[in-house]
């Protein structure tokens, strides 16, 4: 059970719809179960650093399996966990896992707007798959 | 005179169409002018160490300003260069730059084939600019 | 719309001639849209490290896309994306975007004086745009 | 026995003067005798890794007091103190140390042409002290 290509630009796709609709300028990052990169869309305007953080809250909340909100940014544990990533994890909300038949089979990430934009579009991007 | 989303995603696609047609799993990275990535995809079944080498071949063609085959790896100038650069610049055959009106904008590159194949996909990308 | 050679000089001459004005010995790093250096100035009798301060703070601005004072340095999410960034983000008052017809082209930024008079510095480098 | 600021950039813009005769796109760096950085200019369209690399090679001349084009880059020695620093030395063609009243004050390093181009236009930055 794993996201295919086709389902993961699709949802790459509603999340920049939605950034447009509400104004924003975003990166979209969809990965796998493993964590690593499927699809990745920054808009045009949007800060380099967004790339970066877009794909690093996706590889937290699939690696954490929960969405990115979740992770407890400034705990000890978590911080230790973050330094074996060699900085590939982002804790910070924005990114969502995706689950298919009660499956988690990757996550979608966005950052570019406020925590909370960033997390209605990819939500917008999940709701595509 | 920046790459759009629009231009890059054409470009992943057309490298991703390819791909299919020659018979390999491809990752496609496009960055622009300074490194920093715009759009990527990686098929199914694509190892994933190849998401990390199609961006760090399209990073390292736009730093140097040459496709990557340019880029001679076993340089110790080149090693150097690449040592100031946390690991980005993925010295290899399968990355090209994109020019606009004679200004390069940034960079393709692909990884999951061979190396020329990887080329031979990326130039198609090229060509849907 | 980028920044040119001759602008970006322009830029550190005058926070370079405030500076002197003022009294303190400053360092002035111009960036690219991508963080890349374009231009800088070190005083005379100004510590090294401001060399490195000056970049780090430029580099964090057009990164994050805000004027460096904006940047919450103490957050785990700033501090996770700087571990991203192989040290090149100073997260500290001092730098400045530079904006071109509604673009952010690049930033400029101050080490060696006080946070405050860094940015007043800059500011008036800015201001020679 | 230092360098002025103004001593460095009357270098810099004379190197640049001389990428501007000779039709290249170049990177000047000038750093003091510990190295540190001075002055810097990047041309319009130089490649983004010669401002790394003009820096890397100004670095390595002052650290070992040799011009840049006299280090042996494949030496095994060479390449245990350059892992020293940080990937600081770029031990390439295109920097020349700075002397006044026979004391090294610092170095010139140049990046973006050939490394005999780069060498030339601080050859003739240099003669600008």
């Amino acid at each position: 059970m794993n996201l295919t290509l086709g389902e993961a630009n699709r949802m790459v796709q509603a999340a920049i719809t939605e950034a447009n609709r509400i104004g924003i300028r975003l990166s979209v990052s969809v990965c796998d179960a493993g964590g690593h990169l499927l699809a990745f869309n920054r808009m045009e305007g949007a800060i380099f650093i967004s790339a970066v953080a877009a794909q690093g809250k996706a590889f937290g909340a699939v690696g954490f399996g929960r969405d990115s909100s979740a992770i407890p940014a400034d705990s000890p544990v978590i911080q230790a966990i973050m330094a074996t990533q060699g900085g590939k994890i982002i804790p910070a909300q924005g990114a969502l896992v995706i689950v298919k038949d009660g499956e988690t089979v990757g996550a979608i990430g966005g950052s570019g707007g406020t925590a909370q934009q960033d997390e209605d579009c990819v939500r917008v991007g999940l709701a595509a798959l």
